[in-house]
């Protein structure tokens, strides 16, 4: 998709740090990543967040996220991993490509997942049971 | 898996606001959420981590983390999604039976993951060409 900039990461019009490809996605390290070694997967057909990707490459996505995970441990000794997705302007999403991003974590590293809640909101038994109505799904 | 409190909400030893089901994957709101509606999906057999997760449950899961994400906009009026995960105590996993975390967003809620990142550490164009060399997979 033109202006897509990760668009014109797969087509190599512009240079990326790649670590994987195969016939569906690609993986490459960010510029400005949250810890060293902190990577992107993408899909290589443009899809703009989880509403609009397509099955097959979404599970590949998630494939490739626990391959570079194992490598993340055994290549640069990381201690765990986080995966880390958005999508919506209102989840902070800000490149409009489908991406999940997987970060190595280290013991006393500078990232705390756990602080991106200002305030829990809280929620009462009655509350829940009116979610789970609107948000059950058939299996 | 004896003592896992995951485990023990696969087999209605403890009650879960169950959202939905099927021969794979569970998934049920969390009782201390991010964000109203915040929910957990979780394989029914018990795997650490994403080092220890089989193939077939970790595809599932993200199929359904998009089919809830669809219904958190349409059913509770979210306006986008993240997803979350971590893998190892110092990626600030709690619960060690692998689990993804789908949070629904809203225009100016109390979340920020942006804001989990304390220091973005730097990288040099040296550093990334020595991790890529480290982190690069075959495809």
């Amino acid at each position: 998709m033109e202006d897509c900039i990760f668009c014109k990461i797969i087509n190599n019009e512009i240079p990326s740090n790649k670590i994987y490809e195969d016939d569906l996605v690609l993986a490459f390290l960010d510029i400005n990543p949250m810890s060293k070694g902190h990577a992107l997967i993408i899909p290589k057909k443009h899809f703009n967040d989880v509403f609009d990707i397509e099955d097959n490459y979404l599970e590949r996505i998630m494939l490739v996220a626990k391959k570079i995970s194992k490598k993340m441990k055994d290549g640069i000794g990381a201690d765990g991993v986080n995966f880390y997705h958005a999508s919506g302007i209102h989840a902070e999403q800000s490149v409009f490509h489908f991406h999940l991003h997987v970060v190595p974590r280290r013991k006393d590293d500078a990232i705390c997942f756990e602080c991106a809640v200002m305030s829990k909101p809280g929620i009462s038994e009655e509350e829940l049971k009116e979610l789970v109505a609107k948000l059950k799904i058939e299996g």
